[in-house]
């Protein structure tokens, strides 16, 4: 037992799928959330001796959070940040935690009052990781796929003896947007900045010929990094969707950039972060999520 | 060997992945398939004796769909009309087959020219059946999933020793729409009525008080049939996604139909086809298709 | 209203994953199950007037496996059984039904008491339809990926103009085997045939030279119909899981069948039926099950 | 563009699925692997400018795996390492990457020369970080599912108002086991420390009572680092898969732990990192990797 220690933790409940209607008139209001909690502190004797004493059950904690949608969701992050002031100040043990969610997007059927949709293509994200008296907000999406048909190349790279790729100044360029971006404040209006960064996104996406995704990516980042003063950082990891032109030749075809098979795996994979100048770092607020270098 | 037979076969190539961008002019067009073709016919030698001269080979059927691309996909179900027709005309022995495609649906980004998102929550399906002379097209669509904040209750049923569900008058209804309409005839616009269709489910599903799921497709399929002349009969496979009102007595507080615990499973499961009246019906047609009586 | 109809239709609670613990002595034992109840028979009224008179909610149907459940587990196809017998006894309208099973196989840890982790590849699956005096029972089984590193291969296939697949007498030949086979009577030990039906696929997959996925499946049919007498029909949907050889020759290295790409998509789609010669078809207990012809 | 920055970043191809046979004799080897290959270095005119001069094509890099497979795969560990040996010698500007891979079990069919089926429960996973001189190699597996009967409690929790929990003393644990450990040296045998591994974590978890998920999984980390040297740091990410006891009282029957409800969502997450006392830390290592805090 002297040979190990604990070292870091965390421990909730994931995933309460919480949906709030708002019903106060007769034009309903929906909220859509999946919603996870986790707790960090004292924690030791739980994990050496069995001793529960501060352990907050994973339950109450999905009761908590049931409990609080009853007073309406403004935005994910402040939901979060609700989560996150209350276990922090009610349980003395409590020093800080990770609170996450996805929200899905709902539209109104031919603007119904009380029929809805699944409508948006993303999931929006949501962390808030507090650790004493710092607080991190990151918020993001996955799940936009986005393609141009043309404006795409890549050339100009090494070659060595394992390189067959060919040169190209036409290609389909696609990738599924995944994205977080960190906040420096939380003077924000969250939704009005998530779909801004969004519309931004895809402006940049589109605009312009891409010599490559990493070209792309921080065209993205910087775009939406000097578009919103409240944030400071922005991380992509965006795989490179291959669609090869399919070859016809074996009946005659020629196929200039109109037949496309569109592979699954491998795939590329761009990985890239984009940061405000001489603004502060925050590493550990980006631990345990997927896929961000 | 005596005491078995062959009946019942198919086989060929699935989710073949086939993106068409039509570039004739500066504003590009996209359609995204995923075709699958299987072959039917004499086929026993190649079971019974490992004799494949009569074996279409899987990769000739994919090349064939890559390569039929190249002269345009006007919509899902004429493009695989048009690969019943080769196979069972370029090979005696193919009398029939069963061609099937998805369609995943794109959006221009800001009205960009080669720019594009995918914006489709529903994937939508075409299916064709070849047999001798006969052809069957089924159309249809999953993965809208739609809800009503109100206007739906579940009341009226009988009661056992195994019933402890209340009734209630006022509850979430929610689902994810799987549905798939057989065509009377091949002389249609087949993107008009899918987009129509789609619509009058909506529209249908958004109406009017819900006394219960099985009201609620019977309706949708009636009104699908009603409104289209070329369709004989729909199904729907419809999962009624439980929405539980969440017991917030435990704290003291009132849930008035305003916090809900979103569950996965067990779910309802309500399968219904809706046919017109004197039509005859094809069952052969719908064998293989998941989910559906 | 006059100009529809209503026709097949079933409903019923999906998906209830109920674990039985049997804890009698010391050494327990567990049974895991997915188990959908889905009820036919008059329900009219439900569709086209919303009168829920006949309808047994999908919340009994759940509380009815559960409470079942308590009586214990002797296989899927027996429990199923208990579920049509009770609800076409208990309510006189209904006729008959659909009720369906996955089972997932548990091994003990090291011969531990009660301590068990998930050690079966495949999914068992057992389905039973119910039509006034008649009864279906159809085991089978998916998950199960087999791959043959050699004595695989496939020529003497037609050739056309949209052929460029290279004949070969060397390759691996990989599938996952999904199945389902129909019973001939009720009087079975249905956890030993499985048992005995699964092995008999893997041996004869195994065994000698496979001229193409649709002989090697025949074989299977053919053994395992052969071996029992309780079956008369057994079906196939397997994918031809493609490893492509690797083309090394850009860096001067040969590729004597030793480095493979193993690819998704597209593959081939292999389905087949073998049936007892001279036994009755049913083709009506098939129904809704995908992917199979 | 002057007011932000490229920071961290890499790029590579993700998901070579590639299948090594070893065919020497006529008792054949497979190995079965997942590669994913990702460079850092100096990458900014790429981000920057487009300038791909230093963008060693991820086209190349997969090339790159499928060559070096054709000199055989001893074990995913040293396939990786192999993998980032070329790529900082190979190329000046590549200063270091992460190389990943995942490895899917395979058992031979009756002890068969040439024919297997895929096996194992858990799929095992390796990780490569190099950053100049520093070498980390986290090697892990998930999707290892265990339950035990019996055995396991939950009490002496602190209770608030939102608390409804009651205690137990005999409760279902079941977990899937998501693990990763950091060797402290690259002169292991990685097949046998996995397999030791693997074998050391079942054993804890099967024995002794239970009184938290967080003891268990504390008592199994520090097992797993007592019995190997050659780890110094062990992490856990593990849902707590509720099976809640079904309340049968409607139906009068009593349900003494037989009869249990598998939940899918929310369910309980407990991670917790156990680390070899006075070890030194190498936190980088784990940037990217989902779900461990």
């Amino acid at each position: 037992m002297s040979d190990v220690i604990l070292t870091s933790n965390q421990y909730g409940k994931a995933e309460n799928r919480v949906v709030r209607v708002v019903r106060d008139t007769q034009r309903h209001e929906l909220v859509d959330l999946n919603v996870t909690s986790q707790l960090r502190g004292d924690f030791l004797a739980a994990h050496t001796e069995g001793d529960n004493a501060h352990v907050v059950p994973t339950d109450t904690q999905k009761n908590t959070v049931f409990a609080f949608a009853k007073d309406g969701i403004a935005s994910p992050e402040a939901f979060l940040q609700r989560l996150a002031d209350h276990f922090t100040s009610e349980f003395a043990w409590v020093s800080g935690g990770r609170w996450a969610a996805e929200q899905y997007g709902w539209a109104r059927i031919h603007d119904h009052d009380h029929s809805f949709y699944r409508s948006s293509p993303e999931t929006r994200t949501a962390v808030l990781v507090r650790d004493g008296d710092h607080t991190a907000v990151i918020s993001g999406f996955h799940g936009l796929t986005v393609l141009k048909t043309t404006e795409s190349g890549f050339v100009g790279y090494p070659k060595d003896r394992y390189t067959t790729l060919q040169e190209t100044e036409d290609r389909i360029l696609a990738t599924d947007i995944t994205t977080r971006w960190r906040y420096n404040t939380m003077e924000v209006d969250f939704n009005a900045v998530y779909d801004s960064v969004k519309d931004t996104l895809l402006t940049t996406f589109a605009s312009g010929y891409s010599k490559g995704l990493q070209q792309t990516l921080f065209q993205m980042g910087q775009a939406a990094i000097t578009a919103h003063d409240s944030i400071d950082e922005i991380k992509f990891s965006c795989p490179n969707k291959h669609h090869f032109r399919y070859d016809l030749s074996f009946c005659g075809l020629e196929n200039p950039g109109e037949v496309f098979y569109a592979a699954d795996r491998p795939y590329g994979l761009i990985e890239a972060t984009v940061q405000r100048k001489d603004s502060p770092a925050d590493e550990s607020a980006w631990a345990g999520i997927a896929g961000f270098c």
